[in-house]
């Protein structure tokens, strides 16, 4: 059997999501598509909008067949380490490609623009480290050290974010040697950030900004949304009574600010250049998360920078934490979230020729990776009733999601 | 003009309180009555049902002339350190007396019991230690200690909770060579745990439990509390939205506990024996504080022991912080949280002579302690809605209350 790895955070699962799924599954003739997924924290920082089981759920119920957890120590980071992380979970499992999307769909400039960065490494090391020290953040510091070398102006545009993340996938499959081809395929017209919902394509930034404005699913949401999601968005709303925001762990990250040392918030990964001072400054002032960010926010320390360090604090995960896992050339275990028996059997048909403890509960297998993941669960989960959350924590101590064809 | 020293935590003050505050007035002959309270945490680890100002408040409208903070590392403690804690307060503000409740009300039994203890006190930390050895908890060990030097079978009885506390005292006045008098006037026939309130004297313990039992003032309750307190209880309610017990923290300490490492919960003061393993043990299984609490206790680990141990976590204060505190001779500050006008006269009496720092607002002066303190009130306000958080904590910037005579 072929596979397709997807690298996705899926928050929610919504058309778009069905698209790059269908277009990647025909553009690489897979016959099993396999995504790995953030877990409770993302990308850029935020807490899911409801966790990953669920999320997971919706993914399997409209096609996907194997959801994988992407680690909390790869996810909530910048670009490169987080393509690292995606990249290392889909060797595990011998995915034959991964495909993205871009912008224009060519993954030709991305391959070439690889090779040119390599022939200038050295000055792009060499610009990044001195934008970083002239106080840039990193991803600004990198566009500009790309920029330098020439490579934005050529044939990959990495002023789009898409575009970023694809060149950070092509960069892990090349550095870590991986047996993986990358693919793309062109994006719908619906921009990363466009916070409205206009067609029933919509970014999952304004579907997230609607429904939680709204506190309710609403048509238009809806319209940009497979039925499967809908249905695990409302199930978790009504279990739960909630659908996560930062603004649900104001209070956790005010008593955490006001409690810890200078020292221990230093220890906190993302807590850098004196941000421990400011955070410590601005606590008492902050009337909501979002007038802390703003409190917060300079050119230095963008939004995205501010929001993973939260997650990080929230998580207690440290430096020397995340230190260990920017180099490792394998996955110390891979943990499955979800399949359907198509995803089964493909699990079975590999898993002679693969070296990765396969894990779903998360208490069959002892690794500080997966503590960090268990924090994070559990960090997310603060803010529901202890019932709920009871109930929802139970989840890491099964076995992963099974999804029966006939179910679909 | 003369001072009575008075040893409360006014949780709240009820018409038990009055009567002590009465008696202590007439048997001292006191012109100025001096109380130090405790704050935010009390000394059996619970968080105080309503804050620090509010108590304070109505300990100044019903007759008390001035209100000092008992330091958080002195608050939450064992009686000695907590007894030890409250007469360096007292002493700093040159009281003529402290007078204490006791079970007979007289105060020479507490004299000849120190005397007693003294010339016994080489056999008494003997078997201390030895109990402690056998895995007693503090006050058993020191239960039985005193029992082996046959003091508790002499003139003080010290089965009772306020017997011990005097003694307490007592020993404090002496141990810091003190130029305090103690006296101790008889308690009135409710018990110190009794549960119901069954007269208009009754214990703050039943009337608490009464109270956060309906989330509503009861008539019962409002017979046992002079009216400055109903006021002061149903202001806070009115501004905040509820009345302050463990519960309300439960999702706080579960997040700590679930995110710290075992070192880190070790290195937080009252976490001994191994209590970190015993924490991340039961957090997942508790499904409310109380039940927390019946998962956790043992014959060792006391009730109040481990409410403690929660304090000292949700503050983030240190076995080693703590230490510092133990042995000191002098305050380095006292804080003063309110007064009347006749309490004002008097620290303008005696402020020539006293060589200790008075203060109000906590930016005036620099000192861990009172860091420390900073982090008890954060982490008290911790589960109030923001804005109303904002205006509490707004408080500790502010000068002391002041209460006009007219106004009682």
């Amino acid at each position: 059997m072929k596979a397709c790895g997807l690298i996705v955070e899926y928050n929610p699962f919504h058309n778009g999501h069905v698209y790059h799924l269908q277009q990647s599954k025909e553009e690489t003739q897979a016959d099993v598509m396999v995504a790995v997924m953030s877990g409770s924290f993302l990308q850029r920082g935020e807490p899911a909008i409801i966790d990953k089981f669920h999320r997971a759920k919706a993914a399997l119920q409209s096609g996907v067949d194997i959801v994988l957890e992407l680690p909390y120590v790869y996810a909530v980071q910048y670009a490169d380490l987080f393509a690292r992380g995606a990249i290392l979970t889909l060797s595990s499992l011998n995915v034959d490609h991964v495909c993205f999307g871009s912008e224009a769909g060519n993954i030709v400039p991305f391959i070439n623009g690889y090779h040119h960065y390599i022939q200038n490494e050295k000055q792009f090391e060499s610009k990044l480290h001195q934008f970083l020290d002239e106080g840039l953040s990193f991803p600004q510091a990198s566009k500009k050290a790309y920029e330098s070398i020439d490579l934005t102006s050529g044939e990959v545009d990495l002023s789009q974010p898409n575009n970023i993340l694809g060149f950070s996938y092509v960069k892990a499959v090349k550095e870590l040697n991986a047996s993986i081809k990358p693919e793309t395929i062109q994006r719908t017209k619906s921009g990363y950030h466009d916070e409205k919902i206009e067609h029933d394509i919509a970014s999952a930034t304004s579907i997230r900004k609607e429904i939680l404005q709204q506190q309710s699913m609403t048509s238009n949401a809806r319209n940009a949304l497979p039925t499967a999601t809908v249905e695990q968005l409302n199930n978790y709303m009504h279990s739960s009574g909630r659908w996560h925001s930062w603004e649900d762990y104001f209070p956790f990250l005010q008593l955490l600010v006001q409690t810890r040392t200078l020292d221990e918030l230093k220890s906190i990964h993302g807590v850098i250049e004196g941000l421990e001072y400011r955070l410590k400054q601005t606590v008492q002032e902050a009337e909501s998360f979002e007038h802390w960010m703003q409190l917060l926010k300079t050119k230095r320390y963008t939004w995205t920078r501010i929001q993973r360090m939260f997650a990080h604090l929230l998580t207690n995960t440290t430096k020397e934490e995340i230190e260990t896992y920017k180099s490792i050339n394998q996955s110390p275990y891979v943990r499955i979230l979800g399949m359907t028996d198509k995803g089964r059997s493909y699990i079975q048909s590999i898993k002679k020729d693969i070296d990765v403890p396969l894990i779903s509960n998360i208490q069959q297998f002892n690794h500080s990776m997966l503590d960090i993941e268990e924090r994070a669960t559990n960090a997310y989960y603060s803010p529901l009733p202890s019932s709920v959350k009871k109930v929802f924590k139970s989840q890491e101590l099964t076995g992963p999601i099974i999804l029966k064809e006939t179910g679909i």
